[in-house]
C-alpha cells in the first residue's frame, strides 16, 4: 500500500464517496488508486472552479463531505473562488491538493508556488503531509476537521512522494466534533426576550432553516408572534408549500433597513446581524435599527435546530400549529418572455422535491416571489457573492441527489465563469435543467453604477457592463459541451421547453431570451 | 477629482494604456473614470483568468505593463493561476484589485476575504491604499514596482472609499529601477571560462533571447564554440529564419540530462540551472552533469543583453558572423491530419513577423521542430505550467501588436480552462488564429501516469485522463462566443482553412481533429 492508497482508503472509511477532480502529474498515484479501492467515485471536471463548486453542492445536499483532487498551487488557485463561496456556506469539503515531491521544492520548478499561502484564506484546517506514513492519519483528521460543526474546508496538501512511497495501512474515522448544544443560558435568555412582548425577529441560518429546526421555529413564531427571517443568501433552505414561512431579507441595504424597521430585538440562530452586501457612499452598512437588542441563541458551531426545539419547550404552553405556506401556482405565462414569465413557468412546472442551485442574480427577484408558494423544494444560494457558483453547485447537488430534479436558474454573466460544468453534467448524465437568463448584461452593475454615485460614466464605461458585443449563444456553447440545449424567445416557447425538460431525465439547457 | 480618477490619470501618466478588466460594484468609480480620462483602453473579459493572462501577453509583447481591474478577493482568486504564469515570465503587470470600503470590512459581508493573503504568493509588490489622497502616489509606486527589472506583479488594492473620496491630483512617473548592469567581475569570470577550452553551454533567458542580446550570444558562440541554450519554456523568444540558433531544452528530465551530457561549465544569463519539471520516483530532479561548473553572467534583475555584449567585447578578436537559421519550410501535408501535419501547415503558411502564444502541450514537439526553420516570429511559452494561459495570452499579445498575426496553437484540455478568451477576441476584433489540437485527452497525463510508476490504473483512473465522453465540439463553442470557426479532419482541409485564416484579419478558430 502506498500513501495515495492509504489516503483514498481512509477517505472511504470515513464516508467520503465522491472526488471532484482535475488531476495532474503529481496526483497520478491518487488517480491510479481509485480502481483498486472500491467506494470512491471520481468525477472529472474541466476546470478546478467546477470541482470546488461541485464539492460545495454535494456537501450542502449530502450533509457530508466530498473530496476534491487539485493540481498544485495553480490548480488550487483556480478553485479558490468557489471555495470562498463554500466557506461562506460552511460546507464540509476535504480539499486534497497535490504538490511537488518534498525534495523537489528546493529547485523552484515552474509549477512551484506558495500553495499554503493560496490555501490559507479559505481553509478552516490546513495540513501538509510530511510522510507517506502519516497520510492516512492526516486524511482522517481532514475529514474530522471538514465535518466539525458548522462544516469547513479542510485542505490536505499531498506531496507526490508522500503519495508514491510506502504506507502502513488506512486510518479509521475519528469522532465527530459538534455540533455542540446551545448554551442553556442562551436558551433562557431568548425565552425571556420572547416573553417580553417586544417586537422580535429570529434570523435563522444553517440547519435551523430545515426539518425539525424550521418546524420548531414555526411553533415559536406561532406562540410569540416573532418574525422568522433568513439571510438574503442562505446556504440551504427548505422552501415552498407546506413549509413554515420564513421571510428572506432583501438584497439592498436600504430595503433591509426598511424590512427591519420597528424590530426591537433580534435572536440570532447560527447567523450574524444583517449588513449591507456592499458599502455605498453616504449609506449605512449596518442594517438593524439603532437600539435593536441582539441575542445569540446558537452560534454557528452549535446545533441551531436543537436550540430552537429547546427554546420552544422553554416557552411552554399548548403546541400550536405553525403557519404553513399554501400551494399557489401562478398561471403559465403568455406572450413576451421576461424574467417574471420565466419565474411563472418554473414555478408552475417544477415538480415536488426539486433542488434549486440559484444564481439568478437580478432575474431572481420574480423567481423568489413565484417560487415562494410553489411545490416544496430545496434552495441553495450564492453564499459568498463570487459569481460562477450555480452550474458547479448543480453538478454536486445532482450527484448527491440522483433521484431529484436539479434546477439551475443562472444569470448569463455568472454562467460564463464556469460554463465548463456543462460538460461534467453531460459526462455524468446529471438530471440538471439549466435556465440561462440571457439579458446580455452584468445587469446588477448597471444598477450599482448609479447607487455608488459613480458619475460621468460614458460609452466606454457602460460598455464594460454590457455583454451584447458579441452576443453569446448559449445554445451553441451548451451543445459544444455535450448538453442538449434550446432557445426560448417567447413565453410559450419557454413553457414548452421547460415542460419537456421536466419530463425527461438528464442535462438540458434553455437559453431564455429575456 | 476622486481617488479612482487620480489612479487612472496616474497610470496613464506612467504609460499604462490598457486595462484588462472584469469589474464589480466596488470598482464602479474606476470604470466611470475611463470616459473622462483619455488614454486608457478598457478591455472587458468574461473571466478574471482571461484578464490576467491577457495582461501577461500584453506585457511580454509591449515591454511595459497593462493594468488589470479585478473584483475583490474572489475576482483576484480567479486570476491567480495566470498571474502565477506571469510571475514565472517576469512580466510587468499592475494588478488593481478593488476591495470593500475600509470601514465596511468589519462587518464581514459575504464577499469579504483575505485579499492580501490571496495576492501575496504572486505579487512582487503589494500595497493596500489607505486613503484616496494616497492612491495616486501608490499607483506611481505600483508602476515603478511592476517595471523594476526583471518585471513583476505589483498588486494595488483599492478599497472602494479610496476610489470615491476626494483626491488632490494625479502623480507623475517615478524613476525606473533597473535593469542593472551585470557585474564586471562576472563578465571577466565568464570570459575566462570561455577561454579555457572546456565544453561550455550558455543558458539564455529574458532579453538575452532577443535582439542585440541574441546577436551578441551568437557572436560569442561563433568565437568560442559554446552551445546556446534556452529553457523549455522561455517567456519570449525570437525564433525562425535569420535569427541566431538557440537549442531549446527538452521537457523530460532524462532528455535534459542527455542533452547536457559532457557540458563542463554553464554560463547563466538571467536563468537558473535546468531542473526536472516534475519529480519522478527514482529519477533525479537536478539535470546538469555532476561536476558542471556554474557561473552567473547576469542575474534576472540585471541586463543580460548588455552583459552578453560586454562579454563579447571582453573576448576580443575579429567580429565573427554568428550562425543564422536558414529558411526551410516544410511541404504542405497531405492525407491524415496529425500533430505533425498541423505543424507542417502552420510552418508553411504563417507569415513573417507573427507572434505565437504557444500552449500546444504534447502536440508541441513537432510544432517546435517545424517552426525552427520557418519565417521569423516571436514565441511566447507557458512559463508557469498552469494550463489555460494560451488563449488569454494571445488576447494580450494581439492588443499589444495590432499589426501582427497572432497564432495560438492550443491543447484542448488547457483551452477548456479559459475558453472565455474567445469572446474578448471577437469583441475586440483581434487578429488571432487559434488552432485547437482536438485529441480529446489530457495526453500528457497518459504519459506521466507511466512515468511516475502509478501502477494498477484501470478504467476509472484512465477515464480521468480522457475527454471523449462527451466530445467537446470546439467549432460550436467558438461560434457561441462569437468567433468564426471550422473543423479540419484532413490535412488538406486544415491547409485550406489555415491558409484562409492567414489571408483574413480578425479572430478565427480551427479545430484540428488529430
Amino acid at each position: 500500500m502506498n500513501g495515495a492508497q492509504s489516503l483514498v482508503q481512509t477517505l472511504v472509511n470515513c464516508g467520503v464517496e465522491v472526488c471532484f477532480s482535475n488531476p495532474g502529474t503529481s496526483e497520478m498515484h491518487f488517480v491510479a488508486s481509485v480502481d483498486s479501492i472500491p467506494g470512491m467515485r471520481p468525477v472529472l471536471c474541466l476546470f478546478e472552479g467546477v470541482a470546488t463548486g461541485a464539492a460545495d453542492g454535494y456537501g450542502r445536499m449530502a450533509g457530508k463531505p466530498a473530496c476534491t483532487l487539485l493540481h498544485l498551487g495553480p490548480g488550487l488557485a483556480n478553485g479558490l473562488a468557489n471555495l470562498h463561496n463554500a466557506r461562506r456556506a460552511a460546507t464540509p469539503i476535504v480539499n486534497v491538493v497535490g504538490d511537488h515531491a518534498t525534495y523537489h521544492l528546493q529547485y523552484d520548478a515552474p509549477l512551484t508556488s506558495d500553495l499554503v499561502g493560496f490555501a490559507r484564506p479559505v481553509s478552516s484546517w490546513l495540513c501538509e503531509s510530511k510522510s507517506s506514513r502519516s497520510v492516512a492519519a492526516d486524511a482522517a483528521r481532514a475529514v474530522q476537521a471538514a465535518t466539525a460543526a458548522p462544516g469547513g474546508i479542510a485542505t490536505l496538501i499531498l506531496p507526490a512522494d508522500t503519495a508514491w512511497s510506502d504506507a502502513h495501512h488506512a486510518a479509521r474515522p475519528l469522532p465527530a466534533i459538534g455540533p455542540h448544544p446551545a448554551s442553556p443560558d442562551a436558551i433562557d435568555e431568548c425565552a425571556e426576550l420572547l416573553r417580553s412582548g417586544r417586537k422580535t425577529a429570529i434570523l435563522l441560518r444553517g440547519r435551523a432553516l430545515r426539518g425539525a429546526g424550521l418546524e420548531a421555529a414555526g411553533r415559536i413564531a406561532a406562540k410569540t408572534g416573532a418574525r422568522l427571517l433568513s439571510d438574503t443568501f442562505a446556504p440551504h433552505s427548505e422552501l415552498g408549500a407546506g413549509r413554515v414561512p420564513v421571510e428572506r431579507l432583501p438584497y439592498f441595504a436600504e430595503q433591509i433597513v426598511e424590512s427591519l424597521a420597528g424590530i426591537e430585538q433580534m435572536i440570532l440562530v447560527g447567523s450574524k446581524p444583517p449588513v449591507s452586501f456592499f458599502a455605498y457612499p453616504g449609506k449605512q452598512s449596518w442594517c438593524s435599527p439603532e437600539r435593536c437588542h441582539f441575542a445569540q441563541l446558537a452560534h454557528e458551531h452549535e446545533d441551531g435546530a436543537q436550540a430552537l426545539e429547546a427554546l420552544d419547550r422553554a416557552l411552554g404552553g399548548a403546541v400550536p400549529q405553525p403557519a404553513r405556506i399554501p400551494l399557489a401556482l401562478p398561471e403559465l405565462p403568455t406572450g413576451r418572455l421576461t424574467a417574471l414569465a420565466v419565474a411563472q413557468a418554473i414555478a408552475h412546472l417544477t415538480p415536488d422535491n426539486s433542488v434549486f442551485s440559484d444564481e439568478s442574480a437580478t432575474s431572481g427577484f420574480p423567481l423568489a416571489m413565484m417560487m415562494s408558494r410553489a411545490r416544496p423544494h430545496d434552495h441553495l444560494a450564492l453564499t459568498g457573492g463570487s459569481i460562477g457558483q450555480g452550474l458547479p453547485l448543480a453538478v454536486g447537488a445532482a450527484i448527491a441527489c440522483p433521484d431529484r430534479k436539479v434546477i439551475c436558474p443562472h444569470g448569463d454573466g455568472g454562467a460564463a465563469y464556469t460554463l465548463q460544468a456543462l460538460w461534467t453534467m453531460a459526462r455524468e448524465k446529471l438530471d440538471v435543467t439549466t435556465v440561462i437568463y440571457a439579458n446580455r448584461s452584468y445587469a446588477i452593475l448597471n444598477i450599482e453604477l448609479q447607487r455608488v454615485g459613480a458619475i460621468g460614466a460614458g460609452p466606454k464605461a457602460l460598455s464594460m457592463l454590457d455583454l451584447h458585443n458579441p452576443e453569446i449563444n448559449w445554445t451553441s456553447i451548451a451543445t459544444g459541451l455535450g448538453v442538449e440545449a434550446s432557445r426560448a424567445e417567447t413565453a410559450e416557447q419557454f413553457n414548452a421547453q421547460y415542460a419537456s425538460a421536466m419530463k425527461q431525465r438528464g442535462p438540458r439547457l434553455i437559453e431564455a431570451m429575456i
